[in-house]
């Protein structure tokens, strides 16, 4: 049992997230005994957003502060406080922060991808996904209790 | 890709959670195509309290508004907005409103307990646990994709 203040968690370097104006702080994980999925908070200042990329692990966000967008191969998918937002195992996703505020959003990722999610072919970047990543997956497949390392 | 506003989705019938004052919803879950863990977004009135029990899966939870205490064996930790509570498989919990307004927080769980926690042997009420309520696991033995039926 823990009781943790999400802004005493240290943040970790933004730059290891590939978006400027990104602070990540890892509440709850494998490292902290959590079996199943992480818990981690997000502040992304104004202007700023995270990766444009995909990854074989889904997303569960929800929007505490600010407003922006979430972008996918369909647009622009705009949320403010209170919203939560899915993205599945190897969708294209970015969190945009649109606002005048700083964003803050929790996102909770499994501690390893669904088998479900490993079975599905893993996408390759093509002319409709420009300018996104895909995360390496082969970490995944060798050790699935690491954590991943992009948002 | 989904963007659901959390007050949009309707709520559950609280008497099924076994704690008066207490409002669930359930915004992605297993239902929704998540794959490996479910949000929910509870409130609970002033004065009010989720069920004392435990259970093989744990919570990662999340404090949007108002404060309260969560009980354990070892007493009450108390939190407000921004606090962040872990409680393990099989430890005992209830999450309590002690502030004069609603009291709102995330609560994520596994769609399934993870093998590590199936493998602990079920606690038994005893006098330390006193009034606490130990949840029915034998429907997660028979199908682990079902849902867990309390908070």
């Amino acid at each position: 049992m823990q009781v943790v203040t999400a802004t005493s968690v240290a943040p970790s370097a933004p730059e290891a997230y590939g978006a400027a104006g990104v602070i990540m702080r890892e509440i709850f994980t494998a490292a902290t005994g959590a079996p199943t999925f992480a818990m981690r908070h997000f502040e992304v200042a104004p202007g700023g957003q995270t990766l444009h990329h995909f990854h074989p692990w889904e997303h569960e966000v929800y929007i505490l502060d600010g407003a922006g967008e979430l972008i996918g191969e369909d647009g622009a998918h705009p949320f403010a406080a209170g919203d939560c937002c899915y993205t599945a195992p190897n969708e294209l996703h970015q969190f945009r922060n649109t606002g005048a505020l700083p964003l803050r959003f929790l996102c909770i990722i499994p501690n390893s991808p669904s088998a479900a999610a490993m079975e599905t072919p893993v996408r390759t970047v093509d002319s409709t996904t420009e300018g996104a990543t895909s995360c390496d997956v082969s970490d995944w497949r060798m050790t699935e209790a690491a954590q991943p390392a992009h948002a």
